[in-house]
């Protein structure tokens, strides 16, 4: 049914397994929360965690208890309406904006309903042993939560780094220090390939093996520090219309922006907002939380550019990624021969091939196993709320 | 010190009692709810019940307890900045459509809050039993926190009916049927003196006992009701532009206002969403939450008028009011002497004295005892969501 | 017809003097301009020229010319579209913030259009001659005229002050100096005759004479001279917020006002741009472009007031007036048995009645004889654009 | 000193001969206007005519005279600040949506300025013969200038066409019927040359001749014609999410867009409006005036898509170009190696490489020779108001 996701040959034991422990894994993001955390919606891309928590679970619910078990009794006839998020096909939905404005169902109504869907698909899943369209879904739908966990940690983050009291989350999705010595990979020019083929899960929009021709570049081993991007700052990076796009000079001017999200400047020295509350930035951890724009006048600072998908795809073996989800400077455009899927999971991806730049790798707050080197991540340039980081290329 | 507020001569004792059952008043208003509910600020004239019930708390420590109680240890020093509204002499403070997204403290620390400063003003008052100034301030809070109180009813309800799936809140707060027999009171000209003179408290807004000349009129016994209202609907009141002034007709068409807040039309019948959920509406009930542009529409279409305040004031006695809030033809402006109070008191009220329209009378979620006949409410000319209803004259 | 306004019994001979000079002084104000200065609106309030030209021709073409001659061939049936500006009964219009779109027709022809319409109720006047129903109409197309005569020189003013050259209009519409001693007038309590009665032309807002109770005032005889404004700006009036209304306080910080309208601080010194191009301010002039928020805030600072509109009216005929619109403290609402004219003249005035603040007096703009000291004109609150000054009361 | 603009090596005498018939051409654009349609700017992308004027002249002033004259004197030193458009590094500017508001300097003294810069402009050619940087820029601003012709093309038919009375211009830039038959060029796989190389002018944005590798494609010998068009809307293509992006879907949405720019249904029938006048729409013409939202719906709901900037490039030279520009799938970004030019005409090109798509071909309105199948035009997907068509790829 869904056709364009390809997946892995997992058996239900193993399927089985992976859906407990990623049920469990969102519940367990959310366990520092205070109940009223789990309602607000500061801004319209940052959704309240209850609704996450009951959007990944509706999804299930949607897609797999719905069509493939005629005995299933929907939870909740509203529900639907609730916490559909952007699929059309799937009916009328609460707009984007308002999700901040449902106090109803309370949290604990909305865990009770995550436990009577994990409870109806476990049980599909023991009595439906061979159905591989069945595993198919369950499979797409824990790549779909365990997006939502990383947006989870994005929105938290965003939350409580917005209460004037800068409460502590705990000590979880720290980065490490980057090696300070710059090294380069060099790579020569040539046709590559470029794309998901094989086994495992995969997204609609990786498919597509295709050919490229690189010419030949040369791209970091190393995220930017915040050591450099302090440098770009202080020397005046954000005053410098010549570094930046002219969307980017409007986005930061109209916005106040002078440094990334979370960042203060208290007596002189820089500061954030970090999940163990305000703290001095460490100058070896790399940058995070830059929009594309910043990224991109960081790079042309350097001299220097941001790789293109391709040439990061090409090279990824070859250096460690996984602390940030990287810019790169390709825009998100479908692969040759792509095709959306039919109906309401036809929407998971294609519909928003413009005006969105891509980002590979991985981040801290990524599932394990989640992502991979073909894994293409897409956000609009003026994000900064995401786990988002710099590596060059020239 | 508060100076332009006059108060009752009550005995400390009295002064506790009443301060003590203020305070438990606005907990058990918010008894129904669920904690998730404390927490969002639908449209920035909404607040968070949360941020109602930490704000009369702020008022009763930053005006009492921090100047007359020199050993008083402030709870929290960041609550001064999250719950002071808007004194802008009292220091920096959380912008008004940015309440909703403060998730901290949780509704469990500022119930905390709460019984901290109850009991340190009980034992102010325990200790300080002849201390006029400090009655007249926690007169003065108490009448604060029971206009809060009735605030807290206005934007519960607007939180509970902005739920997709309406849902209720308990018996409160209802009205009853208006007389459906015209009945006509007929003043005849003269000087009026109007304004509060005496004992007891009242705010700074209604002093300046002061003449008035009135021409002869004629005020009606009774509130619009929901029948004659759906009449003035039916015959297309929301479409005959020459029944509205300029401001309202573009209030309504850009909101696309076609009825009072919380009315649907279902399968050719009106109905509105109640504390006990949605119902079909009652006729005979007067119509609530209406904006002034309406009211001043639907008296046009009567052929009629809304009443002065000085009208009002001067009739008063001789019909009952108190169902709804009555919206008058006066704009909200000083009396002859007005002055404010020096300080943070004195933003209470003059500094609101433009483009505002006086109610008078009161309201079933208003407080008992808390309203009077030279009482002075005001509110934007667009506010729906308040108890407002319609009174007419000619 | 009209009903609602009063005129005088002038004698057609002189009504059509008066007409034909109306007519002629519209086009003089508009002479020293360019073509293209007849085409921009900066800011919806303020109108293209062109469309003040052809909107007071619309007005005696459709209140007169059709209803009252058979004959009368309509010069173009899309300016009626074009050129009504808020008569909702006088069918569809353009939409007020897109007539500075309107390129077409361009002013040659609107002159042609003018010479069409003047000439044909010159026509009109002449084979009528004693027809009240029309010399009431032509009274009143005059004096809607002579309003668009000043709102033409506010509107000249804005567009050329807008202009990064500040070019040179001319050495009209100047102010003199007022003198610098305070001089305060007393007035005892009373009750006083409000309104216009009597022959001559009149509003309909002025009618209705009525008794007011007054207590005693005293009212300044002079305006508030630039050299007072400026110790009000040098003493920090625009940073001090308990001088403030809410809503001005607001007004001032969104759109970062810290001087009337066309002031500039030039190495230190206040000029600001007259029609005569940039100069400095001079000091013995009246203040002048200031909106009600910051006259009140000016009054505050004082520990004076703005008088009401009665208070102005009673005393009008003790102090001069007439350099400067005068801003009162009262909201522009009907007085007792106010009534709309029936159809699109009854739009004229009534359906601004809320949100709008009554200024008193007549300005330098002011076309010869049309105010009085009944005549009670009204603008919002945060308007700069207009001729207005400061009149202080206690 | 333009170093990333290539050029033709031209000798002075044509170049003088292009210039003068380039400056002409501009001014017989404008030639049908009346003097009211140079000044208005009724949305921000669309500049007054009066600006394109003196802008383009100012960009010889700029980067020509001023650098290379030194006897030069400027015309007027305030036509820098008024006429320079989004280059930061040639100083303060007029803001963009503010254009419409400077009636001055009149068209006149445009047309004064230009003359002035044009003869000085060729005196310096005609004196310096063989300065190659001279020529360079002469050649650059020639080019700037005909892009300019074709914007002013654009603005004209935006300011004539939201006149309420649709006044036409004459019978210039109309498209020719396509052919209705179907016929699609095949494409094989393999390894292509892209960009500029070689003699003549070109832009920095197509420099830098490089490889990429295709997949092998089909691409439509034809644009889509207006009845295809129709077919489309008349089977719902506006209402049907699925063929949208998420962005366009909300695009057509907030602005209410169920047809192309100047399309209006009069009694069941199509018309729109053209530079002679509202006329029924030809379904044999090219469907014009789409945004890259719709072509791109348009596309889908064929079953097919929109070609690569690429695909588009390597097939020009098989099927014929220039009625319209050619909405590609390609996002606008730099080519390999690309680099900015130093100083003000570095920010030509590059700072707009984000969220804007590349168009191919030419229109009926660009400046003859002015295109070349390497030529990389760029808009906003919304853009709906330029000379924009349909090309299909499979």
């Amino acid at each position: 049914m869904t056709g364009r996701f390809t997946q892995a040959a997992s058996t239900n034991t193993v399927l089985l397994d992976r859906f407990k422990s990623c049920r469990l894994q969102t519940e367990k993001i959310c366990a520092p929360l205070e109940v009223e955390d789990y309602v607000p919606q500061p801004i319209p891309e940052v959704s309240p965690p209850k609704w996450h928590l009951a959007h990944s679970t509706w999804f299930f619910e949607q897609f797999l208890l719905v069509p493939f078990n005629s005995d299933y009794k929907v939870y909740d006839q509203d529900f639907a309406y609730l916490f559909n998020s952007y699929y059309n096909n799937a009916g009328d939905r609460v707009l984007r904006p308002n999700r901040g404005l449902m106090s109803r169902p309370p949290v604990i109504e909305v865990m009770a309903y995550r436990n009577y869907v994990t409870n109806a698909v476990l049980e599909l899943l023991e009595k439906e042993e061979r159905n591989s369209q069945i595993s198919e879904i369950v499979e797409l739908g824990i790549n779909h939560e365990q997006q939502h966990q990383e947006l989870l940690v994005y929105d938290i983050k965003y939350i409580l780094g917005n209460q004037p009291t800068f409460p502590k989350y705990g000590d979880s999705f720290g980065t490490k220090a980057e090696k300070t010595i710059e090294e380069w990979l060099e790579v020569s020019e040539g046709i590559k390939q470029i794309g998901f083929a094989g086994d495992g899960f995969s997204y609609d929009n990786e498919l597509g093996k295709h050919r490229v021709f690189l010419e030949p570049y040369s791209i970091s081993k190393n995220l930017v520090t915040n050591a450099e991007y302090i440098q770009f700052i202080e020397s005046g990076g954000y005053t410098n219309f010549n570094l930046w796009h002219s969307d980017g000079w409007e986005f930061i001017n109209n916005n106040d922006i002078k440094a990334p999200l979370y960042w203060y400047k208290i007596e002189g020295k820089w500061h954030h907002y970090t999940f163990n509350g305000l703290q001095a930035v460490n100058e070896n951890l790399p940058v995070q939380h830059v929009s594309y724009y910043e990224a991109f006048a960081f790079a042309e600072w350097k001299g220097m550019r941001l790789p293109t998908e391709f040439e990061w795809e090409v090279a990824a073996d070859q250096f460690s990624w996984g602390q940030l989800w990287e810019w790169t400077s390709s825009a998100y455009l479908p692969y040759p021969g792509f095709q959306k899927a039919p109906g309401a999971l036809g929407e998971y991806n294609g519909k928003f091939m413009v005006n969105q730049q891509v980002l590979r790798g991985a981040s801290v707050a990524t599932a394990c196993n989640h992502s991979r080197k073909t894994y293409r991540n897409f956000f609009a340039p003026p994000s900064q709320w995401i786990f988002s980081g710099i590596r060059l290329a020239k």
